[in-house]
């Protein structure tokens, strides 16, 4: 997506093909920094530590870790055992997103077999990029779908701004382009409907205030930063037209597992009639789980993300403490809304309920 | 209450009698600074700019700007002129609270029948004296009703710990003593009964991780700090046993405006139903509103409330910058929970339902 009219994605594959280079998101929007990751380790800290994040991107960035065990690896007899220790690595740095363990089972499958190393490796680079380039044909399409809702809106408004509020960020950022709840709002923006974007800020981490308002900032879509508890009271007051949000791992029945807060929003739109949207990748869904809150395993994070507040202050960026130096905080990083409270899904094949039967007649080959 | 086994209230009268002493609450918990009031106008900046924030002590405050008028009132026959002129001024400090008017209107009609200045002067800090304690006592006998509630939960629970989730700060700093929504907390907490409280870190001005934590901590019940996000979550998973908010306004049909972001927990609390209360003294209700969402008067503040976080770094407290410098912000203060959602009412008399007619038995004295 375009930043200063710049094409920019947040990873790619360095020319010399041995570094994967990513956004460190940790530092946005203050800073804009590159960092390279050149084996495992280097990706699975850029996945705990949040450099990267976002359930599509640690996906291929996940990818993008297996090709790099591949570079690395032993060319004898335990080079699978080396590669399968490998995945697993990776596939722990971070519990809720079901793409993670997604992306690095569909990279193995393709190398197992290979022959030799080169041929691994080939096979590894090759499986990572169709990874990205498919989940970016995705979001294109996601962003499709979702512009007929957002347009459906606009023509009942009669060309009102329509508004649209989403927690977190599932932006290009947290995708490779477009997005996923961003997706159908680039989309509208770019087919000129007047569109407005309230920007939940995300505690703890910010993702909202620090990357969906610079997203949508540098791309030129109108927006406005909220605080997370805001919400209900502009739903309330009909400063809300829809609701779109991403996820880390939504169950084949429809539970979604987002960013803390999330289900807050879901009940505020429930409790005033407002659309709420989940835009989802196929990547996303995980096909073995029924029951959201009691199956979906969600990250307790550090404390120190509750405690203190990332940003600047005279053109240093700083971490300031906020409660009492003493005082315990909790840090639940994902919560999960239950079906029942979602009224559809954007996904790459188009728009469906949150229930089982009307996902498969959307994805048929997972039926069992 | 005890701040380092020191008896503290957050406003009191100096000496002199000429001057209030407040407590700079902008600045808790890093900093501890007292700041003097001398006139209206310092009252006024001190209710505005939140020095004192929280119904029942914005209502002291207001008692004691109306003293400090009557302390520079003119003795003369436009003496009723001049202080109706401060009076308004002190009203229009801020919207939303109704006890400001409530606490203004209380000593002028004390005064206004007056002699001379002398006997202005006296009523006036007698009837602010008298609202200051009146408040204490009421605050003192919510915690004795709400007490009964927290101990039928423990008992339910067999002693087990029982967990109290509140959103910003209804605790002694926001009142005189004891607090409303504290005030149960710090009741069980004298009957031994093993009481833990979620805080709300409640955004935009973290009034629950710098005033509740450090009230709870300095008074040594324990506590745990989450983001605003985390309410539902906790409720989904079993982790909380009753939510107790404060309140600025409560119509008198059961509708509650407090602190932005209340209304969500109350939507996540019916859906796990978990009784959702709200503590108030009957200073709080507002006898002539019948429709909360629709009458209730919102606040606006300032979008850099939400754009910079106040926080500890290096010994200095600073403010950063979170989103992206031209990302616009809108900061609404408060939102009004339906009377629907909450489950009942602790008043200075009683426990009551959040309906007119049980609200009317408590305070049959307001009956038209």
């Amino acid at each position: 997506m375009k930043v200063d009219d710049k094409n920019l994605r947040p990873i790619w594959l360095d020319e010399n093909l041995k570094t994967i280079k990513v956004i460190d998101q940790r530092l946005l929007p203050h800073e804009f920094i590159i960092v390279d990751l050149n084996n495992v380790d280097d990706v699975i800290m850029a996945i705990k530590d949040m450099y990267v994040r976002g359930a599509p991107l640690i996906g291929v960035t996940a990818a993008y870790g297996v090709y790099l065990a591949a570079l690395n690896c032993p060319d004898n007899q335990t080079a699978n055992g080396f590669l399968t220790k490998e995945c697993d690595r990776i596939k722990s740095a971070r519990p809720t997103a079901v793409n993670l363990a997604w992306a690095v089972d569909k990279v193995f499958s393709k190398i197992k077999k290979a022959k030799d190393r080169q041929e691994k490796i080939d096979a590894a680079l090759k499986e990572a990029c169709s990874i990205e380039e498919k989940e970016v044909e995705n979001c294109r399409k996601i962003g499709e779908y979702g512009l007929a809702l957002i347009d459906e809106i606009s023509s009942k408004k009669k060309g009102e701004t329509v508004n649209v509020l989403t927690h977190c960020n599932a932006g290009w950022l947290a995708c490779v382009e477009y997005g996923t709840a961003t997706a159908p709002i680039y989309a509208a923006f770019e087919a000129d409907i007047d569109i407005h974007v309230w920007v939940d800020e995300t505690r703890p981490l910010n993702q909202g205030s620090r990357l969906t308002a610079w997203e949508l900032g540098k791309h030129g879509v109108k927006h406005t930063v909220i605080t997370d508890n805001a919400g209900g009271h502009l739903m309330q007051h009909g400063m809300v037209d829809m609701v779109i949000v991403g996820t880390d791992r939504t169950t084949y029945t429809g539970d979604v597992a987002n960013k803390i807060g999330t289900y807050l929003k879901a009940l505020a739109a429930r409790d005033n009639n407002i659309p709420f949207y989940t835009a989802l990748p196929s990547s996303t869904f995980d096909w073995n789980l029924k029951d959201g809150i009691k199956e979906i395993p969600i990250e307790e994070r550090d404390p120190d993300e509750v405690r203190f507040v990332q940003g600047l202050d005279h053109k240093i960026v700083r971490n300031v403490l906020v409660p009492p130096e003493n005082s315990p905080a909790a840090n639940f990083a994902f919560d999960v809304t239950p079906a029942r409270l979602v009224t559809g899904f954007i996904t790459e094949r188009g728009v469906c309920k949150a229930a089982e039967a009307d996902i498969l007649r959307l994805f048929p080959e997972k039926r069992v």
